[in-house]
C-alpha cells in the first residue's frame, strides 16, 4: 500500500475525486497527508471532514526552497511515496522535485504541450481550437513540461465560455487523474525519454 | 460556383481527396488550376491525368516574393477564388497572403497550436502526447498560425512510428479538408478574432 500526499490551494475537486476512488478501493493507496498553502482552501476543510491528516503550511515570507523544505518534511514525516498536485498554485523548486524523483504528478486543463501555465482554458478559447482536454504528467523542473501519463480530449463548442469549457474538462480530469495514479502505483507503465508507455 | 486553386509539392493526397469530392458534387466548386513548385510532383501528374489545368512554376533562383508573384498571376489568370495548400512546401510571402485575403487554406498534421512547422508527427511522438490530429486553418502571415476552421483528433499509440501515426492522421486530413472548404464556400462560418464559429 503506497502513501499519497496531496497538495492543493483551492476547492480541490481533483483531490475529492481521488479520495472517492481511494475510499472505493479503486486506487490501491492511502491518502497519508493533504497539504495546502492556503488556510481557507475548501479542499483542506473537505479533507479534515473526511478524517484525513491535513496540514496548512503558510508561506510567511519564506523563499521558494525554504517553503518547499517545510512541505517535503511534512510529506516525509507521513511516509508519502507519491505526491499529487491538485490545484496547488505554486511552481515546485528543484529541491522538491528531487526529493520525490519521478514521483510527483500534476494535472493540467489542456492538451499539453499546448497552453501550459495559467488560464489554460482561456488560452484555448482565444486560440480558437476545436478540441482541448487535460493532461496528467510527471513533474520535472519545468512548468507543465514533464512526461505525459494520460490525456483526455473534449470538444470546444462555438458558444463556450471559460466556465463551460472548464466544467467539461474538469469531468475528464476527475476520471484520468485516478487512472494515471493507478497506472503508476501498479507499475504498469515505463517512462522512456518523454514517452510513457504501457508495459 | 467558386474556383479553387491547389498548390502542392508532393504526392498531393489531400488534393486527390478534394478532387474526388469535387467530382462527386460534394464540394460546390471547380478546381481551376493545380500548381506545383516541383516538376516531378506525383500530385501534378495525377492532376494532369484527371484533365485539370496544371502549372509547374519553377523557382529558378527567384526570391520568395518574385516567385509568389508568378504563382499569384497564374491563379488570377484562372480566376481562382480560394487557394488550398495541399503539401506545398513553401512559406507564403505577405504579398501572396494579401492577394487572397482570408481565402487561403492550409492543412497541418497536428492539433495546432501544438507542433507547428515541419515534422509535426515526429514532434508529437517525441513529446509523448496521447492524442494528436490535424488542423485546417486560414493562412495568415505566420507559419501555421491562422484561424482554425476544423480539427480532428486521433489517438497516439504506444508503438506508433512516424509512419503509422502519419497514416492515421492522413485519413482525417482527407475528411476535414473538404469539410472546411464546404463551410467556407457556403459561407457557413464567421471569423471573429481567432475563433471560427458556425453561423
Amino acid at each position: 500500500m503506497k502513501n499519497l500526499g496531496i497538495l492543493l490551494s483551492g476547492r480541490g475537486s481533483n483531490f475529492e475525486a481521488i479520495a472517492r476512488n481511494v475510499a472505493a478501493g479503486k486506487i490501491p493507496a492511502k491518502i497519508a497527508l493533504v497539504v495546502s498553502n492556503r488556510e481557507n482552501a475548501p479542499g483542506l476543510a473537505r479533507a479534515r471532514a473526511m478524517g484525513l491528516n491535513t496540514r496548512f503550511i503558510p508561506l510567511q515570507g519564506k523563499d521558494r526552497e525554504a517553503y518547499d523544505r517545510d512541505v517535503v518534511a511534512a510529506l516525509k514525516e507521513h511516509q508519502v511515496d507519491w505526491v499529487c498536485l491538485a490545484g496547488f498554485m505554486r511552481v515546485l523548486s528543484p529541491y522538491f522535485v528531487r526529493a520525490f524523483p519521478g514521483r510527483i504528478l500534476n494535472i493540467h486543463p489542456a492538451l499539453l504541450p499546448a497552453f501550459p501555465g495559467l488560464d489554460a482554458q482561456k488560452q484555448a478559447l482565444e486560440a480558437g481550437v476545436k478540441f482541448s482536454g487535460c493532461t496528467v504528467h510527471l513533474v520535472d523542473e519545468g512548468v507543465d513540461t514533464g512526461p505525459i501519463v494520460c490525456q483526455a480530449v473534449v470538444p470546444v463548442l462555438d458558444n463556450d465560455t471559460v466556465e463551460t469549457l472548464s466544467a467539461r474538462i474538469l469531468e475528464e480530469e476527475h476520471r484520468i487523474y485516478s487512472e494515471a495514479i493507478c497506472l503508476l502505483l501498479e507499475n504498469k507503465v515505463r517512462v522512456e525519454n518523454r514517452r510513457v508507455a504501457l508495459l
